[in-house]
């Protein structure tokens, strides 16, 4: 059933070496853990992969633990994997290899806020909302939201986006400078907080979307911006998925600098009306958001809303008043939880794929067709005015049908994706789920060249084994590799 | 005189090993040459760096010659060098070991225009300003705009923008693919026509800015524009350049979203009037340039005058129609070679630091009290939407005294601008001459990261050897290096 996932910890025992566990112990005291509950906690995140335990769950307050942890991990050759809030959705927290859980989440400071120069300092593990509840007053906020209230560590080290991606980037447009611990416990200062430079190899975006694998950030500096003047948001409702769509091109095709504008097919919404105890018409919807001056919020949503009605866009109606705005968009960011509840006990097997926005009216259509033939509820939503569309394939992991369906349409939506030119992963990272896509979306050398760069940064391949790039021969015969022998506690 | 740049060809005798000679000869007939001339014109940039030489000249017009090319670089051991049209500020065409100046200034098709996906796919010589001549009639434009006509490749290569970046971002953020021969002739393809991708390493932009030392680009695919429905051009005179840099601060705190804002001072407006036949007042001065609908470029210029008003801004001229515009900005784009033309037979010492905006006045109010210490005429202008700025160092090269006060005023803001938490190169690259720098703006890790991930990449140095980092000890005792024996030919 889990075929395509190679590993699984045969018994949940710690395999972590007793002398590298007495000095974390003694060290870390109650932040050092190999209780089963924390383990499983940190060997999970919340996708269709089963559960990999870490050894030992590690919670720490400042670089500097980093550093100390990273370097005993070195030592023992013990593997180092970052932890956020575990709301990675392709496995980039589980433990295929064991080793140390980093529980990043203590670090939750804001360093530094500059509202003068538009960016703030952070701890890794400061979440998206604690920066925008800490920006209030100042008249800037930090627009990239993935659905979950992930950490911005988190957010850098899969490259995330969102709903603003389309007006405001994602996180590789929006990190400007890191502090990261190498394999080997070096302190990396990549970055700075000039708006541009040409000083050497672009450091920074090598590490955001490195997933953990070439180094673990600790603070970040990112991009603010100016709350905008006006802010309106709108719903608007099609006669089908194709005119939808076709609705979204055209106000890109236009250059409208529309902020959000988010596609969600019927079963999508009858889950948000379900979850939200909202009152949606229950048909393809756009989701709308305008950001400017009122004069230029009025002109984008006078384009967009004509457009729309050409094309059998009806009920265009507006949300204007802050609460209207925040009620909707969290409708929105819940529609991930609200389609999980419409199978009680399932679990979501994601696809995330974005094509040239040419392409796709034509990759939705192709992908309804294949919807059509399975037998397990699937809703589609997304942030199409960047080309990225999810599938919410929800699947009872324990039924191999079910599991074998999803894999199929998943499957699909990758190949079609990548003959489009796209990419099988818009947003959500590589982790496990999407190694076997790599080569074929950038190519045999891509592969060899990032396999080169982990080398470089991360000979032994300790730093998030598994992730992204497959491991190695784990074991090399006559090497001791205490941490992959499961036979000691 | 040249202390600072610890190589110089000792003779011009190409050090080529003969077989390799012969090959090339017999591959490439007059794309090939190792005439004076040709090595002369490629060995040199617009910059005070005095010539070094490539031991040969190959002309290309496809990546399968480039990997011809590099497989014998390899073979041979010897060092090979982009060339686009040699407009670098720092040295980065130039040959300190000897080697092969690749010219890819033939590779100049453009490949292939998505107007509905706003991107455009071109060879690496394509320019600028061809680029954009072959995208009228569609409504889109290319934004980046170095000073000079640079192809994409070269400005890819060394991470350019231009007066445009405060509204479209740098090459950083408008390469989306590349194709790359490296070291060792493989093809690597990074990125993707996709807007925005999650998967893996972002190789894109570890090459965009690697000036040549990790691949050569030899393809691009690069985001256009929509041209704005609306455009209009401002000239402002303020009484101090204090004042104009306040204007400048405050248009970017409160978000107006301004494409291009550039100051000049005193100085580059006399030499811009007598070298463009202007007549702009002589006095610090800003240019704008509003992108947007009718009603939100009339409402950023009314924000910016009222703002520019209030302190001291005067002579507020409009230039709407679009010649006179072009005038405007082509004056402005000449101003590098109005400044040469200062002092006739001159060459500039070029500075190009960038800081976060809210050290931008203290930077410049500094910078001008060491400038009323030296003799040498230098005029000051720049990107300052983004904290970046340049002054033009205008040097007799052969008079010890004004290379020595231009090396003392660019070291005076190069380490200023570091303190301030800004970069020594805001767009024109490290290349030989701000290597002393890299260490002091990033920290020695961060420089021994960049050495490992050139290593994984090219383990022997051939490619553009000593930009960006220092080579290591050129010669390892018994190890056969004919092209850097200079002894042969």
């Amino acid at each position: 059933m889990f075929a395509e996932l190679p590993f699984f910890p045969e018994k949940f025992v710690s395999a972590l070496p007793l002398p590298l566990k007495e000095i974390l112990s003694q060290r870390f005291g109650r932040a050092f853990s190999t209780g089963e509950s924390q383990r499983l906690q940190h060997g999970r995140d919340e996708s269709v992969h089963p559960p990999m335990l870490p050894d030992a769950v590690v919670q720490i307050g400042s670089t500097e633990e980093a550093v100390e942890v990273a370097r005993l991990c070195s030592e023992y050759g013990v593997p180092l994997i970052p932890y956020g809030v575990g709301s990675s959705v392709e496995g980039h927290v589980l433990a295929p290899q064991g080793g140390i859980s980093l529980d990043l989440s203590g670090m939750n400071k804001i360093v530094a806020i500059h509202a003068e120069d538009g960016d703030a300092t952070v701890q890794a593990g400061v979440t998206r909302m604690q920066l925008n509840e800490a920006l209030k007053g100042t008249g800037l906020f930090f627009p990239i939201d993935p659905g979950a209230d992930a950490t911005l560590g988190g957010m850098a080290a899969t490259r995330a986006s969102g709903t603003n991606a389309v007006r405001y980037g994602t996180m590789k447009d929006n990190v400007l400078a890191t502090t990261t611990v190498l394999a080997d416990g070096r302190v990396l200062q990549t970055g700075g907080r000039a708006r541009k430079s040409s000083a050497g190899y672009d450091l920074t975006r090598l590490l955001v979307g490195s997933e953990g694998t070439l180094g673990i950030m600790t603070e970040l500096t990112v991009k603010l911006y100016p709350i905008p003047e006006a802010i309106s948001a709108a719903v608007c409702t099609f006669p089908s998925i194709a005119a939808a769509v076709q609705a979204v091109i055209q106000t890109i095709q236009l250059g409208v600098p529309v902020a959000r504008i988010e596609l969600l097919d019927q079963l999508a919404l009858a889950a948000i009306n379900r979850f939200s105890k909202t009152t949606l018409a229950e048909a393809p919807t756009l989701f709308f958001e305008f950001h400017g001056s009122p004069a230029g919020v009025a002109e984008q949503a006078e384009t967009v809303q004509a457009l729309a009605s050409e094309l059998g866009g009806t009920d265009f109606a507006w949300a204007t008043r802050p609460e209207e705005r925040s009620r909707l968009w969290q409708a929105r960011h819940d529609a991930y939880f609200a389609c999980l509840q419409l199978k009680p006990g399932c679990r979501c097997f994601p696809t995330d794929v974005c094509v040239p926005i040419s392409r796709l009216a034509e990759c939705i259509a192709e992908t309804q067709t294949d919807i059509a033939q399975v037998s397990i509820p699937i809703a589609l939503f997304g942030h199409v005015g960047d080309g990225n569309f999810h599938l919410v394939v929800l699947v009872d992991p324990d039924n191999p049908k079910e599991m074998e369906e999803a894999a199929w349409i998943s499957a699909r939506v990758v190949e079609r994706a990548i003959a489009m030119e796209g990419t099988c992963t818009g947003e959500h990272g590589i982790g496990l789920g999407k190694r076997k896509y790599l080569q074929r979306e950038h190519g045999e050398v891509a592969v060899a060249v990032m396999q080169a760069l982990k080398d470089a940064l991360d000979p032994r391949g300790l730093l998030n084994p598994e992730k992204i790039l497959f491991a190695k021969t784990p074991q090399i015969p006559g090497e001791s590799s205490p941490a992959r022998n499961r036979m000691t506690d």
